[in-house]
């Protein structure tokens, strides 16, 4: 059979082609505004609209902290009657013009990761059919697609600078970037960054010039959030109480040295605790050695004591720049000196190289499913998926992970009895969250939510039966090692404190699963409760952070009471 | 508490005064050879000898297809004397230099992913206590661990060309490169590349000379294998029926659309099918659209007829470079034309953006638990690990996903029934492998290796509760639908073959099996082998893939027989 004829083979390089057009379409409506690949803010709709054809897929960068704000208000402007039925593709949703696009019928499909702050007005417009979601992903796993069925035709990033070549610096906020435009500019993509400032000389190229097509000076600075700051003054006793159990219930006895931990008060409380509660307990060089996570300013007290060896970050946080810059043994810097982000290698390192993942959530049901989606709210999931499962794929060990997979495994047979080592996944949740509302349910609102919007699966964060401990201020139910669905709802329930799912428990069944150790109260674990007060806290307020920094950490403005 | 005196603070940039150290030593050591970044092969013992110092991790490039092989043999010369206790971490250990490092005492520890042609020398060499071996990864777990626990001091790697500021172009080989340089560069470590020419302008620049620190023009190009080459002329009828059974009954059977094939004939013998059997079958645009793997030659007439949409590539395959640049609409490549890979990336999409991987194994047990580990080879596994596995992350749905999902949890109650996809996991296995060796076996020579070399865990490549199907010529077993041990013991045994496990099977049990669809003969799936031929292959000979690609393949020498 011979298939070099190829009965109807066209053209294999249209995509080269239509770039080529595209690039040209940009020149001509530019003229002499274009000067090499730089292009004035005035031009950024005219530029948008010469370049992005109908149906586009769009990669619009922002991610928690970094926003390609700019070029998303650009966007935002663009006639809908010539450009339209864009598809957008982006890890965060966080900008009112994000959803603009969709009301203004500029956009109407979307693939994301992340909604956080507009979270309700998109989930009102999704029922009104204003737009169709494709998927919530987690953030590597939207990377992923970018490669496969998934490439932008056109990409809007951001930096901090760029030089005359369209070199990039992104500072220390790289983030999302590199992902982005690698898999827009190799697949006859076009590129445009927004960009803080043009200079001469960049202090180091973080995205080779090659790989972007144009670049724009914006008008000012480019968006970022310190999402990660917790003022330890907002940190309640019972986070104390509960960052002591993580630290001697789950910490100590997996001891565990490579970890992530999310955003919140809880974990800030844990970070606080380590030069204080955990060095009393013997841990220092025990556990807590190397991190995947951005730079929490609540993390310096710990670095300070000698606590940390090594943090890769996903992104920055503002008010952290001088303090990185003096502390480069612990974090990923430059020889600039500044420090060098990405979530992509951060996330890969995140799912395969730590030992334990350790977030919060808004709902979780009997069988430890938890959600963020509550029912007027799509918040997404972010990098919680692929950091809050085990990662099967993984072939090293470390005792923590040994640990773990011996206790998930022991008794049973066959493959599912196979050694094997497991990850360590911690939901940390007070048993009541704000209004009073419980954290434990009989049945997630993600159900409903996926009714409404048409989803094909509840839109769950953690599946239960990738959650290792469940922590609360009542108790540690290590779920690890229940056997069946009834062991698994009592230890869920066993430490629900006063919700109605843990008023409904089994007493008998639940004081059964803590003579085995499957639940486990903070007196159990040898935690005397009278010293969980706030004294305990490394740094009582921000500016406690800012001495223990040596007066190298600068919180932003809306920070700083003094 | 005021912990800003921080009572044992030395200092905080060891890293990047130990790196200023080590530039300076070899500044010192090369004096004027030493132009800009650029030294002289003549100079590369001497200049490593500079910079490495005892018990540093080096990360040496090599994977399955570039090798730095230049500066292997370099660091292989050093004086044991002087330069000792290295511990190596590396994708591949695939020359011969990369264990007389070990066998010279330079090195003593290693951590890597693969093995392939060193496989039994490693392993004497384990069992003589000549090499510590810290564990074997997948190729992203690996690279994870370059951010968390294992960032190199020192990073040997290779690209094709440099300029004089040692911006790197690693054309369509990018490979492993951005990951290991990325790692080292920004945690104080030194980099340095050997490259085949040293040119005034790269034709696109792949890794940025800020983050490299020396460049070495090596005196011949860098080792490259063709390693994903299969030439048509060996593939087996039994193996073109195995290929009929993975598209009738898989492929089609959950439309799998975004996939990942491994190495080998059995996938070879698919792809070549394509336009052929599955084309019959009216399957165009049904499946195997969009492709996560190495350029595969044998996929050139699928390619030619129009089947494939995507392709993302870890590396390059030799021979392919022309055809890819004249085929831009499905590889990813650069404006300069040449493909541009990337493993970390790949990999990623593998794990996340693929609904389907394929792979062969050389043992498997009764669990369905695979190793390529035998007796007296130390193979590794390479990316199978992580494509291999259930991506328990992933939260976007396809219809293959959801399908694999639903059949495994049909009936399911609690969190294991809680509604989920799954990605579908093949085993293509012959039942005997060469010299008549049972492809299933009681026990996995893993458990013995693990004893022999002390490792924490049998090595297994993919557990068993991972593997969704196992399909020899004998049928294909559909472990989504199994709900027990002893079900899943007499699936493997029923598609087990003449082999002693497979005449032990229990054949009342067996038939139950079929009947219930768990297991399905060709005919059960309306596959006449008479069918089965060499006929049915759209290529038959290197020969025909050349004349499929229009002339633009050009295979290796050692693959042309004309």
């Amino acid at each position: 059979m011979d298939m070099s004829t190829g009965a109807t083979t066209p053209s294999w390089d249209t995509r080269a082609r239509n770039r080529e057009a595209r690039l040209a379409r940009a020149a001509q409506v530019l003229g002499s505004r274009l000067q090499g690949k730089c292009a004035p803010a005035a031009a950024a709709v005219e530029l948008l609209t010469a370049v992005i054809e109908c149906g586009d897929r769009v990669c619009l960068e922002g991610n928690n902290q970094k926003q390609a704000d700019f070029l998303a208000g650009a966007l935002a402007q663009l006639d809908p009657k010539r450009t339209n039925n864009l598809h957008m593709v982006q890890s965060v949703l966080a900008l009112p013009q994000h959803l603009d696009l969709f009301e203004r019928g500029i956009a109407s499909r979307l693939d994301f990761s992340f909604s956080g702050p507009q979270g309700a007005r998109l989930a009102r417009m999704v029922s009104a059919g204003q737009i169709e979601i494709g998927a919530i992903h987690t953030y590597l796993e939207l990377f992923g697609r970018y490669f496969v069925d998934l490439s932008p035709q056109v990409s809007l990033v951001c930096a901090q600078a760029a030089d005359r070549h369209g070199n990039l610096y992104t500072g220390p906020n790289t983030e999302d970037t590199p992902a982005i435009v690698e898999a827009t500019a190799f697949r006859g993509g076009i590129v445009i960054a927004q960009v803080n400032e043009l200079v001469d000389e960049l202090p180091r190229v973080d995205i080779p010039g090659d790989w972007v097509s144009f670049v724009i000076p914006s008008p000012k600075p480019h968006f970022i959030e310190p999402l990660f700051t917790r003022d330890p003054a907002q940190i309640s006793e019972i986070q104390v109480l509960m960052a002591m159990m993580a630290i001697k219930g789950i910490y100590a006895e997996y001891g565990v040295q490579r970890l992530n931990h999310g955003i919140g008060f809880d974990t800030a409380a844990i970070e606080l605790l380590l030069p204080t509660y955990a060095q009393s307990l013997g841990l220092k060089g025990k556990i807590c050695k190397h991190w995947a996570l951005n730079p929490h300013p609540a993390l310096i007290p710990a670095i300070e004591a000698g606590w940390v060896e090594s943090i890769h970050s996903f992104g920055s946080e503002i008010g952290m720049e001088n303090y990185i810059r003096a502390r480069s043994d612990v974090f990923f810097t430059g020889p600039d000196g500044s420090m060098r982000s990405n979530r992509a290698f951060s996330q890969a390192a995140g799912h395969y190289a730590c030992d334990l993942f350790i977030g919060s959530t808004l709902q979780m049901d009997l069988a430890a499913n938890s959600s963020t989606a509550t029912m007027d709210r799509i918040t997404g999931f972010g990098g919680a998926p692929n950091m809050g499962a085990d990662a099967r794929g993984r072939r090293h060990a470390s005792p923590a992970w040994l640990k773990a997979g011996r206790e998930a495994r022991q008794g049973r047979t066959g493959a599912a009895g196979t050694p094997r080592g497991q990850k360590l996944v911690v939901q940390m949740v007070e048993t009541f969250r704000e209004h009073m509302q419980p954290a434990f349910v009989d049945k997630l609102d993600a159900w409903t939510l996926q009714e409404r919007a048409g989803f094909e699966l509840p839109p769950i964060m953690i599946y239960g039966d990738d959650v290792t401990h469940i922590l609360t201020e009542e108790g540690i139910a290590n779920l690890l090692l229940v056997r069946n669905d009834e062991e698994r709802e009592q230890a869920v329930r066993g430490v629900a404190g006063y919700t109605p799912v843990g008023m409904a428990r089994d007493r008998r069944m639940v004081e059964n699963l803590r003579d085995r150790g499957v639940i486990r109260r903070p007196e159990d674990l040898g935690i005397d409760t009278r010293l969980a007060t706030r004294n305990l806290l490394a740094a009582r307020s921000m500016r406690d952070l800012v001495d223990a920094s040596g007066g190298l950490y600068a919180p932003p403005a809306r920070f700083r009471n003094w």
